[in-house]
C-alpha cells in the first residue's frame, strides 16, 4: 500500500490555502490526516474536503506534533515564527511566503525546472514568487537549448496576488465607481477599479520594488545562474486571478521561432497558445482555473536579431502558488523525501 | 488683429472629435468659423462650444469650400477618401488616422519633438499614434543628450483608443460580469471586463500587430532615425482613457539617473511624477484629463549598465490624439503655415 502522509495547511482559510486543500483533493494526494490551521479569528470555520467538512483549528505550539508535511501560506512573518517548531517536529515545510526563498540550504523549486534541488532539503522548501514561477516555465525550455543572455519582463498582475480582500476590493470598488461613487482603497494603496499602478510591494534602495527583485534573484537561484541578467517591471492591473507577462528574451545567438515554438509546445507545465490568423493569444480569463501557464505569441524581436518576444498568462493562485506547492509535495512523496533529519532549525 | 481661421472638424461626434472641439475652446484657438462634420447618421446633433451649440453637418463634396484647416478623426478610410478634396480646396488637413503617417511628404509631428517638420507640409499633416506620441515625449529629451540604442516597450492601453463604443463596452460589460452575466464582446473581439489581451489591431506577417509597428516606424520617422531599434508589445487593459507604458531604454553608454531625471523634469509636455518614499507613480486615473504625459519611476536597469527603465501614463484622448492635433494647428498658426500651395494631391 502507498504510504499516506499527515498533512497540515497553515493559512488554510486564505486564497492560496483553500486552493491547496482543493488541489490535494483533485490530485488525490496521499493524505493520511489533514489539519487545517489558521489564526484564532478563523478557528471553527469549516472547509469542504472529499465530501465532508474539516474544521479550522487555531494555530498553537502543539499544532505540528505528528505532522509529516506542512503547506504554509500565511505570510512571511508567520512562516518565520513557526518554521523552527515545524522543523523541530520533524515535519517538512513547503512555504509559500518569501521568508526563506533566498536562504542558503532552502531549495527554491519549480518542479518542471529544478526538482532535483529538493533532494538536498533540510526541512524547509520555498515556493517561488508567482510571477517568477510563470516566467521560469517559459524561459527554462529555451534556456536549456540556447542559454539566455538577458530578460526584460513587464507584468500585468491580478488582484489575487494580494489576497482575497484585494479580489473583493476590485469587485466592490468597480461597483462603486460604476455607480458614480468615489473609489475607497483599503487592501491596495491606490484605486484599482479601471486603474493600474506599479506593484505596491516595498520599494528597495535600487529603485526596484521587492516583487521585481524576486523575479530577478529567484530566477537566478532556480536556474543556478547567479549572473543571469534579468530586469522586471511589475504592475498591478484590474484583473481577478491570472497574471500576464510580456517578456523580451535575448540569447547569445539568434533563436529560430519554429524551434522555440516546438520547444515550448513540448515543455512541461506549458500550454502553447497562439492563433495568428484570429489574433488570439492567452488572456487572463482563459488562464484562470487552469493548471498550465499559457505561453505563445512568440515573435522575432525586430530590434535585435538574438532576441525573441513572448507573451504568457497563468493562474496566479494555482500554478503561481498552490499547485506549485502541491507539485513539490508530490515530488517529495514520489522520491521518498518527505522526512528529513534537519539541522537547519539552528539556522533559521 | 490676430488672424482667425475657418476650421472644420471631420468626425466631430467621435471621442477625439468632441475633445478637439473642447480643446479649441479651452486654448482659445483663433477660430473664425467652425464647421462640425460627421456621417449622415450624426447630422443634426448639436455640440456645445463657447456657450452655444453648433450643429453637426453631414459630410459632402462642398464641406471643405472656404475652409482653412481640417482636423480629421473619422478613421483611415474616411481620411483617404476625403484628403484629395481637402487639399484641392487649399485647406490643410491635420489627420488623426494612420492613413498618411508614413507617406513621404507628410510631416508626422509631435510638436514638442519635431515641430520644424511642419515647415515642409504640403497640405496634409499626420498626428502620430497615441502610444507613439506618449513614448516620444519621454524618449526625446534623453535621446538629445545620449542617443538611444534600443527601446523595448510594453503598453497598458485604455479602451478609449478603440472609440466611444469601446469605452461604453468596458463599463457595460463590467456591470454584466459583476451581475453574474456572461460578457458579450461587440466593440472588442474579446472580453475586456476584468481581462486584458494583446492589442487587437491587424496582425502583420512579421508577427507584430499594426499598433506595435506604428510605435516602431513612427518613432523612427519622428526622430529622423530610420535605424533606431525599437520593439513593442501592445496590450489592451480594462482602463477607460489613459495609456501606460513600461519602457526599457538602452543607450550607448550609461545614463546617470539624476541627469535623466533632470532632463525629464524640464522636458516640454512632460510632468515628472515619482515618489519613491510613498511608492507612488503615475496612474491612468491621474493622467486622465491631463495635458502632459506623466513620466517617472526612472531606474538604472540592473540587467544592463547602459539602460534605464521608466514608466509613463498619458491621456490617450488628449495628448495621445486631440491635444497633439490642436498643438500642431497652433504651431501652424504661430508660424503662418496654415495655408499651402500643394501638389501633394496628385500623390495621395
Amino acid at each position: 500500500m502507498e504510504r499516506a502522509y499527515r498533512i497540515a495547511i497553515l493559512g488554510a482559510t486564505g486564497v492560496v490555502g483553500t486552493e491547496i486543500l482543493q488541489i490535494l483533493e483533485e490530485r488525490k494526494f496521499p493524505v493520511d490526516s489533514l489539519v487545517l490551521l489558521a489564526s484564532a479569528r478563523s478557528a471553527g470555520k469549516q472547509l469542504p474536503y472529499r465530501g465532508t467538512f474539516l474544521p479550522v483549528q487555531s494555530l498553537s505550539e502543539k499544532s505540528f506534533e505528528g505532522i509529516d508535511l506542512v503547506f504554509a501560506s500565511a505570510g512571511g512573518s508567520i512562516s518565520k515564527q513557526w518554521a523552527p517548531q515545524i522543523v523541530q517536529a520533524r515535519a517538512t515545510l513547503i512555504d509559500n511566503s518569501s521568508a526563506f526563498r533566498m536562504t542558503e540550504g532552502v531549495p527554491l523549486v519549480v518542479p518542471e525546472v529544478n526538482p532535483e534541488d529538493l533532494r538536498a532539503h533540510q526541512g524547509i522548501i520555498a515556493n517561488p514568487n508567482c510571477s517568477t514561477i510563470l516566467m521560469t516555465l517559459a524561459l527554462w525550455p529555451l534556456h536549456q537549448v540556447r542559454p539566455i543572455k538577458r530578460v526584460i519582463c513587464s507584468t500585468y498582475q491580478a488582484a489575487s496576488g494580494a489576497g482575497a480582500a484585494a479580489m473583493a476590493e476590485l469587485q466592490d470598488q468597480t461597483r462603486d465607481v460604476l455607480a458614480g461613487r468615489d473609489p475607497n482603497p483599503q487592501a491596495f494603496p491606490h484605486p484599482i477599479a479601471f486603474n493600474l499602478f506599479p506593484h505596491n510591494s516595498p520599494m528597495t534602495e535600487n529603485r526596484y520594488c521587492e516583487e521585481e527583485l524576486k523575479m530577478i534573484y529567484e530566477t537566478q537561484k532556480i536556474f543556478h545562474d547567479p549572473y543571469l541578467r534579468v530586469s522586471a517591471t511589475c504592475v498591478r492591473v484590474p484583473v481577478l486571478r491570472a497574471h500576464a507577462e510580456s517578456i523580451n528574451i535575448e540569447f547569445h545567438e539568434p533563436f529560430p521561432i519554429e524551434e522555440a515554438t516546438n520547444l515550448l509546445k513540448q515543455a512541461p507545465g506549458v500550454m502553447f497558445t497562439e492563433n495568428w490568423q484570429s489574433n488570439t493569444f492567452a488572456m487572463p480569463l482563459d488562464a484562470s482555473g487552469q493548471d498550465p501557464v499559457l505561453v505563445g505569441r512568440v515573435r522575432q524581436d525586430l530590434s535585435c536579431p538574438e532576441a525573441l518576444e513572448l507573451w504568457l498568462c497563468g493562474d496566479q493562485i494555482r500554478k503561481g502558488a498552490a499547485l506549485n506547492a502541491v507539485q513539490i509535495g508530490e515530488w517529495l512523496v514520489q522520491n521518498d523525501l518527505v522526512s528529513h533529519k534537519s539541522d537547519l532549525v539552528s539556522r533559521v
